[in-house]
């Protein structure tokens, strides 16, 4: 039957089910939502005990976070949820921008704002107005699923907001009375909505300007992508999970990258390792090896790794609905001597480009100069026409989110930004290296929420020397790596987690 | 990267990347497009073979289809595709609808016609003229992967009927051009054009309106609904090579239906058998114990199976983009003898009614005869309230599409429509049954490509008595069946497949 009448988003979108632990971050006080712009290294710790704990049940989650996910007891109240703190904020945004209506259709913004989703077959909105509560518009058959949303629950459980009809019943009187209840507060008839105009479909955008007669709509984009950004502790706890667990498959599938075997078997026993760790990649797992290597969106072929083949996987994993997004290069020893090191100079040069982006993070600095910071290695090395792509992109419930690590990419970081940042140097008809890591903004500088080994190359880790504001810290080599051997996992790192 | 510069639709979309196999079944001739209308049980035969030399690798494919996928040779001309049939099939249907132009967005439907799918992440439109050739409007990232597009092809690589824009450019000019390539030959600005209005997004709506002021727009569904609806062969033996999957993995996963094992285990078993053969289900795994198998959309839980439950599973497997869906409920020996004797009933029942409607279903009969035929059976026996959904839906490259098998549904059926028949009966707080099968309409009657036993409860199967048109044929009982036994796998049938 295939969930034929709504049992919910299913894998389909791409969402897991399972709410994030709440708001707090199993601090004391931490019933409060995290305040935004607070993020410190400590919380990043903190996340994680809440997330591991999580992990480990939903006994274990509650002494952590201070409530159970799916607990079955009185509903959270107010602002324990960060469903309820995400409203808020987004309101603010609203009447700064002048806009009286956001209208939500299902997809990863309504998730984000209401802790659940909802198939897209039918007609379902989410209407928030700049004060006052939302109301939804859903089929009848998830009425029910709507009024135990983590945000309706938040807000009391207000089952005569959600208005509803049935399947062959004209929707228009539904999406009138939730208009009508959405806007009460206003003071007036809404004069300017927003709908998302990158998700909404036709139906569902004539569906609610019908109900809005002599509205002006604008796209809703500026104020969520903004809001999105910035990630609060319960985001950044299932990023970092899900960054654990893609760097654990990762440490398997390693043991595969070595001459004779073939990027579809690495691949699978990627794939392999991230199932029995309850997770997948939300966007495939690409392994290119040898000249492919050179095409920065190689997708996974059957080639057998060779002697001297530089050979990258490019894998995420998710959790809650987030994801983490990681690339490793591995240069295979042997091969054509000249070849050989030509591979190893770009790799050098990528490692540092990539170590000097990531130093370069920190809140109140410009996208764009953390993309400079990579480039400007990249091209005094003489390589700038063969980095053919940005440095990085946000990363949360959707893959390619704000912020956006551009070249003249003026958005100011700030602490609860998630983003990548992947540098890569592409000689056709030779091979390539990316190397990519998901770096969190704290309020006093940013982690990287992967922390693996990123040195998989003949010869010892470059030792990154300590230089003005934005340079690297100074690490000691790491051992040399070999391919398939042990003991070179991922696990280790030069760096300590930066 | 996470596919960040539109390196395809990934698994995001749920779309195999391969192409099926070509126009024709394998028969002498075949490099013909399959001629609409003339699906005969034969058909379903060779498509099989079909199917299961593409399985064989491409060279069994070579022989078995005349061509084989992802051949590197010279482009196949003309006919010899699909795509180039159903873009004659569309375009005679626009002219019919006195459409000018269709502006398909990236979705199922791209899929169909074009034979691939782009990323919907940046804009991509492809503009169908009622009479002459489509053009293209696409990321220059993506330009090269629209030039081989199957649907470009069969054109003659017409690369520059692809208008790109690059990364941070403003598409309208390569709209314009598109547009302005896709009229040339209607002897006139069109003056009615139709989109997908529950598959367009707002920013593709406002870019292919704005670059067709005075036009009138209509839904473009009727259109391809109508259209896709009627599979092709290539489509039927997708569908078919699906559905033997699915059946090979339930009776895998059939082997955990026992007192003892929980929902969840049974639900990973038939994941992994699944991914073993290649495959997995577009819309999750649904397994349903005890009394939570009376809710018709239950989703899976750690519920360990008790004597006497009922338990159902259903679950889909997905080839080359095509879903097949099968739903089997199974009745355990023991628990109360009073409730066994209620949840016999029902499951009798479910399994004559399913029986009647697979016996109405021939070309001509409106699909709400079908639902009738089911219906009658379960209201005769008194359970009518307890059937609460539809009795079926279309099945393609949508897990939901046309035809609707709903109570007074008009369409007519016709022969390549391919449609689930899952009536159920739900009794709150004891249990429910469903079976599902997925019939295909032949020219002469109709065949389950689902052909796996469907009696798992104890007692014989019960033999179905010819009648008159439209009842099911006579069969004798199958053996007993034993929860974990082996040798009553789905591989038996009582009905030779019907």
């Amino acid at each position: 039957m295939a969930a034929d009448i709504g049992s919910g988003d299913g894998g389909k979108q791409g969402f897991g089910k399972v709410e994030g632990p709440g708001g707090g971050g199993g601090e004391p006080g931490a019933g409060r939502p995290h305040a935004r712009g607070a993020l410190r290294r400590g919380d990043v710790a903190r996340a994680e005990v809440a997330a591991r704990a999580q992990d480990a049940g939903p006994a274990a989650a509650k002494r952590a976070t201070g409530h159970s996910p799916g607990d079955d007891g009185p509903a959270p109240q107010g602002p324990q949820v960060p469903q309820a703190a995400r409203l808020a904020a987004l309101q603010e945004r609203m009447a700064d921008a002048g806009i009286d209506l956001v209208v939500l259709t299902p997809g990863t913004s309504w998730f984000y704002l209401a802790g659940m989703n909802l198939l897209g077959s039918r007609l379902s909105l989410l209407l928030v107005p700049r004060r006052g509560e939302p109301a939804w518009v859903a089929p009848l058959l998830e009425a029910e699923r709507v009024a135990e949303a983590p945000l309706a629950r938040a807000l009391g459980r207000s089952a005569g907001r959600v208005c509803t009809y049935a399947d062959g019943e004209d929707p228009a009187p539904a999406v009138a009375r939730a208009v009508a209840l959405a806007t009460a507060g206003l003071g007036g008839p809404p004069r300017v909505a927003a709908m998302e105009e990158r998700v909404a479909r036709l139906f569902e955008w004539r569906a609610a300007s019908a109900a809005l007669p002599g509205v002006a709509w604008q796209p809703a984009e500026p104020l969520l992508v903004a809001l999105r950004a910035r990630k609060d502790l319960a985001e950044v706890a299932a990023i970092r999970r899900a960054a654990e667990l893609v760097e654990t498959a990762l440490g398997h599938a390693m043991a595969f990258v070595q001459p004779g075997y073939r990027e579809s078997q690495i691949a699978r026993e990627m794939e392999k390792a991230l199932r029995e760790l309850g997770t997948r990649s939300p966007f495939g797992i690409h392994v290119a090896s040898g000249p492919r290597s050179a095409v920065p969106h190689a997708e996974t072929e059957d080639r057998v790794l060779q002697p001297g083949d530089l050979v990258w996987i490019d894998v995420g994993a998710e959790v809650d609905g987030y994801a983490a997004d990681i690339t490793r290069t591995f240069l295979l020893p042997g091969g054509d001597p000249g070849e050989a090191a030509r591979k190893a100079a770009i790799y050098r040069v990528c490692y540092l480009a990539q170590a000097a982006a990531r130093a370069a993070a920190r809140p109140g600095v410009r996208a764009g100069d953390v993309d400079a910071a990579a480039r400007r290695v990249i091209e005094e090395a003489g390589y700038g026409p063969y980095f053919t792509h940005r440095t990085g992109h946000g990363l949360g419930l959707d893959v390619h989110e704000a912020p956006n690590i551009a070249p003249g990419d003026a958005t100011l970081l700030e602490p609860g930004m998630v983003f990548t940042v992947e540098p890569g140097i592409y000689l056709p008809g030779l091979g390539g290296v990316r190397i990519e890591d998901d770096m969190l903004i704290t309020e006093d500088g940013a982690v990287s929420l992967t922390r693996s080994r990123r040195w998989f190359a003949p010869g010892p880790e470059p030792v990154l020397v300590a230089g003005p504001a934005g340079s690297p810290r100074p690490a000691g080599p790491g051992p040399a790596w070999q391919p398939g051997g042990t003991g070179a996992g991922p696990g280790g790192t030069g760096e300590g987690g930066r």
